[in-house]
């Protein structure tokens, strides 16, 4: 079963390749590239057991308890530990047929590149009426990067139409933490769905590799034994079930994250750039001349995201001190305003 | 692609289940069920910035060039990491078109497991001889539990035959750490091989979740791309690269484990156990009465394994303190008393 070899999907999180492109940037970097929450869950006190031992099937349990309260799924058997989401993204073509797949685009890369990469045949439509004939259906909600919100019973009625034909609805909720709870569709789980949810980018903790598959008992038993044994690490079983639980911490964070994103907004207003959509976690906009505006930045020791596919768009990423907002404001500013003022 | 759901595959290290089991038991519990090693390589300092942004490529290359030095490969680009090596196993009977597999036998049971959940036709064959008309062989060498190591010239000769065929080997070494260099294939590659290698069994930090594939450059790159990025956490990166560099901790841990190892096969054999081999991670020995002595352990709080097809024999890891092999050595000695004296 072996399959072309895809080109590498472009990633934001990049700091080696920035180095290596920037070479004589400000020091330090700042790293706007991501949709990572730039003040992280505070680490708890970790047993060494945790590391040493090999994960227990009790730590597992008590994560997984967290998830499913913390999520609203219907039982703690639902939820599906793994070492990121990633690594869910990897297995899920592995466990359906070879199918016709559809990917609601512009969207995370991964999706597409890895149901190619296992013989699929993928599409990417511009939204859920074009991806009818489909077997499979990946939306990514709300969506990176535009921020789109695919209403609950529009998938729904996705699930329903899926779930007859005996195929499978992916909703990848990686940004939903910072969406209205009605945005997603865990707690009145659809049939044939599989929702997938992270605990890096909300808990600002991507080095720990935490994420979550959420699907009917059977499903969810699947992707369970095609993960295997001990998938997830003993630090982050015990990292994860301290966050999940923390309610304050959640509503302190989501309220933090509003304002920032709102200054992020008029901060890029008033430099020129538009506003397109996004997350509080991160936010697009346009730009004419978005190249030109990102290797100012870059040269500032600020990474922003750019897109192959859509060269005014850049992704902003939220600064996590008021010195890193300074030197983003300034960046900013004089980037655009060299922009404006050829020489 | 549907199979039938195999029974869960019996482990050591389920203190979950021998607290239910001896809920009487004394305490702590000393777990002796593996073959982890009880003194583990003392854990770096982790800076913050492994658990908050994504695991970079800079830090993966420098566990890829401290693994591929400590395991002898030819070059970083043979070696794959993942969230240990059961990750690993999980995936390579993904990459091979439905075959006929050989598993050398009785060995860690996860191996045949995983090829029988991808749909492939597994048997348990004796020795390489019987492995014959395979198109997959799967050794572990140090075997787990007896100990049993195949030449490497012998296991040379079953990768030549099997990539005449399109076939490949697969050469589980987690256990090599403890056995002379010169059985490991690694150093000199035979074509269509996989090697595992594990940090958590030598390294004793099972819960950090860690292990290697070591392949040809293409077999590597289908491996790593199986996987997807950011497989492995940050503070894993971290941990390995500092662990496999470490040579004189190293060197000084096998000296310790050698020696602990004689003094466990001197406690067995006078309690009447027999020592019918292992490795100094752990030691195999069989008794008549097995079961009854395994029940008077656990209900000192002292897990061992037993083996459902080898019901005479128990495995038994290394105690990591002198009051643990204190206890140890009292429980073996009124385990085998009360066996000896019915009453």
């Amino acid at each position: 079963m072996r399959h072309g070899r895809p080109e590498p999907v472009a990633h934001g999180g990049d700091l080696d390749r920035a180095r290596a492109r920037f070479p004589n940037a400000r020091l330090p970097w700042i790293d706007l590239s991501t949709g990572i929450n730039p003040v992280p869950y505070p680490l708890p006190e970790l047993a060494p057991e945790l590391w040493t031992r090999l994960p227990m099937r009790s730590d597992e349990r008590r994560l997984k308890e967290a998830a499913a309260r913390r999520y609203g799924a219907a039982s703690p058997d639902a939820v599906v530990c793994a070492p990121g989401t990633q690594a869910l993204i990897q297995v899920l073509p592995r466990l359906v047929a070879s199918s016709r797949v559809a990917v609601l685009g512009p969207t995370y890369g991964e999706h597409a590149a890895a149901w190619r990469q296992a013989g699929h045949d993928v599409m990417d439509v511009a939204d859920a009426d074009a991806a009818r004939g489909a077997h499979v259906v990946v939306v990514v909600n709300p969506n990176n990067p535009t921020g789109r919100i695919v209403p609950p019973d529009t998938l729904r009625e996705v699930a329903v139409r899926l779930d007859a034909a005996g195929g499978l609805l992916v909703v990848d909720e990686a940004f939903a933490d910072v969406a209205p709870q009605s945005a997603s569709v865990v707690p009145d789980l659809p049939p044939s769905t599989v929702v997938l949810r992270s605990l890096g980018k909300m808990y600002g903790l991507a080095g720990v590799r935490l994420g979550f598959a959420i699907a009917q008992g059977d499903m969810a038993q699947r992707i369970r034994e095609a993960m295997g044994p001990w998938a997830v690490s003993g630090p982050a079983l015990a990292i994860g079930a301290a966050a999940l639980a923390d309610d304050a911490w959640l509503n302190a964070s989501r309220a933090a994250l509003d304002l920032a994103a709102k200054r992020l907004d008029g901060s890029l207003e008033a430099n020129g750039l538009t506003v397109l959509g996004g997350t509080s976690l991160f936010r697009l906009a346009s730009h004419p001349e978005a190249a030109r505006v990102a290797e100012a930045l870059g040269r500032a020791g600020l990474l922003v995201r750019e897109f192959s596919y859509a060269p005014t768009w850049l992704r902003f990423g939220l600064p996590g001190s008021e010195a890193e907002w300074k030197r983003l404001e300034r960046a900013l500013e004089a980037a655009c305003y060299a922009e404006r003022t050829p020489f």
